[in-house]
This record gives structure tokens, C-alpha cells and sequence, in this order.
């Protein structure tokens, strides 16, 4: 089996924990070591299997990040765990090289402004780190995945609409560069899922039988109808944290990436079968709830529970 | 123009603002009437045209809907705004005859079981009831819409799961009888998109070029991704309240209707014009919140503002 097939089981849907590292990282306070393993402990016994560890960063400017070499330690030894974590350069894609992670995530930005402003260099060049963290991969005596996330793929909050043709583009760079995986990020929450479900169907046809992520926030209340648009366009992965846990930058309060537990009900209700225990998904959102007790915690399936009269399952 | 054709215009999407009736339902405190028309004015102003006044209910037990007179007489009084109000029996029709409204609303459930536990009537006697209020209106010198919603057409708290035919069957006699609109409506908030996308179609493929009310619910968190997949399937009048006020009353703090000011941002992301102004409903759902601080007031929207950067309008 591949490690490709190994994360990304072909024929059925993989939702990925990313609460770890994109829920963290606007927070003001965050869970100790001690908590994110008790977290992530009672997720895994749920059914999730593919998290987000974290991101390797400079443990003072993001002491959030500190720990994510014991994070990634914890994933790996819990059977069927995988974990995955973020290098946004050459050297922190060597410290990541270092631990037993499953797949090391660059992200590159869908608009040259974005890729400007977030990270000092032009797409051209985020490419050229992808094509280089490949190479390090193969130079090293690990076999991680390389993920190439597009941030700001349905629209960007600097240079605005963004069109598919530039996104699709970006995806065969990031292909022919190597990756083994990409995802498309609505990394503000400004889509609807009239264009989440266009540009999916595109992807999913460039990708052919090769998965790639899907990564939508809530911050207008779209995440859920955006992920039934994904799934209904060829989407097999996507992005999710407890409770919504995550923000935006740009809009103080609001929420932030798709609701864990409301996904899984909507991916239960459309015949997608996650292999997520929803009442074993509670407990771990209270773990992490507890963990954070300063975090606002969103969803509608943690207030009001499964329906107990009728079978919801597809 | 027909009066269907007057509240519910052909090859549009119509609103209806329900907060001030399925809103109040649970609700331990409610706003005067001088709040609720300021709140309908303000509603009004920002493009919303139906709301449902309230329930013809007595008064002793419902205080909250005490004021249903005065609320349909504001309603009337505002350029281009058309009121609604239920009436559960014969003697509710009565009094809901002696006013301006434009159209009354009778429940029907979905289950035996539900209509014995709710109404105390069978289905049978419940589609009777429709077809006397429309006697008493043709007797009347009114002319309402009669509108017959079917309760618990998703999913029953009691029976549980509800076989689409019952529905369909349902929708033939309550057309068969007399009224002029039916709707179906997940009460309890159960559904996921995809039975919604195929009860929707076929209630569709049944009313031909009569509209039909989708009354969805969002205690899973599926309202949004719901009222997608009705849009995607023909529907194109769908009930919503601000900040999605109203509970489940089987599920204590449990999110209710689905959030108005999210329902805007996907009618237009999705190419359906509300012909709403989606800053202008903000300052209503402001006037709303104002008006009972006790309550939750949900929804994405509204803590995110629209997006800036982009035209998120299709």
C-alpha cells in the first residue's frame, strides 16, 4: 500500500483534524502538552485518524507550535494515527524531516499579492519550496507525504476574486513540482458552494484518481453547505477542528474552520461513511473544550446531540 | 396577479421572516409590540416582504402572541410586506378572517403519531380542517392564501422515520382540499441535504408551477447545506428567521430556524436574488436582539460581516 492510500483511503472519506495547528493559531491561550495528547487520545479512539500535529515554527514567536515534535510522537503511536504538520520553509521542512510524520504541509498562496504580503516570496518561488521539500524528502531516510495547500483558492482578502483557471495552473505546478497531495482553501470563509462545487469538479478532474484536500472555513455560515458542494463534486478529504475551533485574521469573533462533529453528521446523511463514532466525538470535544476554556466552541450537533427517533445514517 | 403570484412571485426566491411566530414559540420573554414592529420595519426596509405575524392562539396561554392583530395591521400598513399567521382550528380561521392578512397557515403532521400527541386529530381530520378554512375564507369577504405546512415531513420525534410517500400522499390531498400553498418542514431539525434534495424534487415534480414552502430547521447544523439542496432542487420559498431565533423543544439550547442573514449570503453566492440588503438586515437583526436579551441570536454572517475584497454576489 502506498502512503498515499495508506492516509487516504481510496472509496472513502477522510476528515482531517487540523483544530491542532489552524485552530491554534490565532489563540490566545492553548492546551498544554498534556491536553493536546489527552485531545487527540480521545479523538483517534473515535475514528479520526489524520491530524494536523501542528506547525514548526519559532517556538517564541509561536509557543503554540512548541511542543509539535511531541505531538507528532503521540500521533505515531497510536495505531492507525497519521499525523501531518506544517513547514513554510527549507528549514523547518528539515526539523520536520526529523520526526516520524506521515505528510509535511507547504502552503502556497493563489495570488501573487497573497504570497507577498503572507510569506516574502512570489508563487513562482513558494512552488520552488515545494519542488525542495520534495528533494529533501527524498534525501532523507523519511517517506512523508508532500502537501501543497493553495491558500486563498476561492477568493482572496487582499487581491479579491481569484479565477479558477489561476488556481488550476497552480495545481499542475504544484503536481509537476512533485507534490503528492494539494488542497484548495477558502481560507477566509468567503465562498459559497456554487463555486466550491465548480472548483472542485475542476480539481477532482486534474487530479484523476489522486486525492486531494479540501479546506473550508465557516466564517459566513457556508462551511457545511461547502462541504456538501465538495463531496458532491469529487472531494474524498476534507478539513475540520472541534467545535469550529479556529478564527479569521480578519474578522474578530468569528467563526472559524468547519464544525468537526456537523460534518460528520453531514457526511453520515449523505452516505459518506467517516468511520467516526459521533457520540465518542462529544467526549473528545469536551477534552479539548475543557483544555481551552477562554475558546469559543461552535456547532449544533454538540448542543442538541444525534436525533434519537429516526436513523440518520444514510 | 394572482395573490400567489403577489406573495410568492415566479422566478424569484422569496424569504419568509418566521422569527416572529416559530421564534416566539419557546421563547421565556418576548418583545413588546412596539418592538416587534419595529423590528418588522426595520426587516421590511432591508428587502424582506413575508412574515409570519404569529399564531391565533389563546392569549392566556400564549401571551407572546396576544398582539397577532396589531403585528398583521403593521405588516399591511408597510409598502410591498405581506403577513402570515397560523391558525391551528376552525375557530382560530375565524378570527384570523377578521383581519387584513394575506395568508393563513394550518399544520398538518406528517405521523398519526405526531398528529394525535400534537393536534389531538388524525392526518384525516387534520387535511378536513384545511379544506373547512378554505370554505370559511371563500364564505368570507377575505381573500388569503390558504397555506397547509406539513410538520415532521423529514423525520418524526415520535414515529421517527417518515417514508416519502406518506408525504407526497399528504401534499396530493392537501392540494386535493383546497389549499393554495403547502410546505414541508423539518420541525425537529433531523434532515440532511440529500433527503432534502429528493423530497424537495419530488414535491416539485407535484406542484408543477405552484411554489411550495421549504421550513427547515438547524439544530444539527445543517440548515444552510439544506437550503442548498432545496434551492438545487426546485424550491424557491424557504422559511429562515434572524439569528435564527427559536429553539427545539426537544433540545434545550439547540439552535433553531435557519439564520436568515447566512440564507441571504447563499441565495446570492449561489446566483438567486433576495433582492435583500444584506447590511440593512444586520441593523434589523440588531433591532431583534435589542428587543430580547435573553436569547441566543445565531449565525455566522453577522459576526463576519460580508467579505470586502470579494463580490460574493454570483
Amino acid at each position: 500500500m502506498s502512503r498515499i492510500e495508506d492516509l487516504y483511503p481510496e472509496g472513502r472519506v477522510t476528515l482531517r483534524e487540523v483544530g491542532l495547528r489552524d485552530g491554534l493559531q490565532l489563540v490566545k491561550t492553548w492546551p498544554s502538552t498534556a491536553a493536546k495528547q489527552d485531545w487527540i487520545r480521545r479523538e483517534a479512539a473515535a475514528g479520526v485518524r489524520v491530524f494536523e500535529a501542528g506547525s514548526f515554527l519559532p517556538p517564541a514567536r509561536f509557543p503554540q507550535f512548541a511542543d509539535v515534535r511531541d505531538v507528532i510522537a503521540t500521533i505515531e503511536e497510536i495505531p492507525g494515527a497519521r499525523a501531518s504538520a506544517l513547514a513554510m520553509n527549507e528549514r523547518a521542512a528539515d526539523d520536520a524531516l526529523q520526526t516520524a510524520l506521515d505528510e509535511v504541509t507547504c502552503v502556497v498562496s493563489a495570488t501573487e499579492e497573497h504570497s507577498q504580503a503572507n510569506a516574502r516570496r512570489s508563487r513562482q518561488q513558494a512552488v520552488a519550496l515545494v519542488r525542495g521539500v520534495v528533494r529533501q524528502r527524498d534525501a532523507s531516510n523519511r517517506r512523508p507525504l508532500v502537501n501543497a495547500g493553495i491558500a486563498m483558492a476561492f477568493g482572496c482578502s487582499i487581491a479579491g476574486k481569484v479565477a479558477e483557471v489561476e488556481v488550476l495552473r497552480l495545481v499542475e505546478s504544484l503536481l509537476e513540482a512533485g507534490a503528492d497531495i494539494v488542497g484548495i482553501a477558502d481560507t477566509v470563509g468567503f465562498v459559497g458552494p456554487k463555486q466550491v462545487g465548480e472548483l472542485t469538479a475542476a480539481v477532482a478532474k486534474l487530479c484523476g484518481s489522486r486525492p486531494f484536500i479540501v479546506h473550508l472555513h465557516d466564517t459566513r455560515g457556508m462551511g457545511i453547505a461547502n462541504a456538501a458542494a465538495a463531496l458532491d463534486n469529487g472531494a474524498r478529504v476534507l478539513d475540520a477542528s472541534l467545535g469550529g475551533l479556529g478564527g479569521c485574521p480578519f474578522a474578530p469573533g468569528a467563526s472559524g474552520n468547519v464544525v468537526f462533529e456537523d460534518l460528520v453528521y453531514l457526511c453520515e446523511t449523505k452516505g459518506f461513511g467517516t468511520g467516526i463514532d459521533i457520540e465518542a466525538l462529544a467526549g473528545a470535544r469536551r477534552v479539548a473544550e475543557a483544555a481551552m476554556p477562554g475558546e469559543p466552541f461552535h456547532g449544533a450537533l454538540a448542543a442538541a446531540g444525534p436525533p434519537r427517533t429516526v436513523d440518520w445514517r444514510a
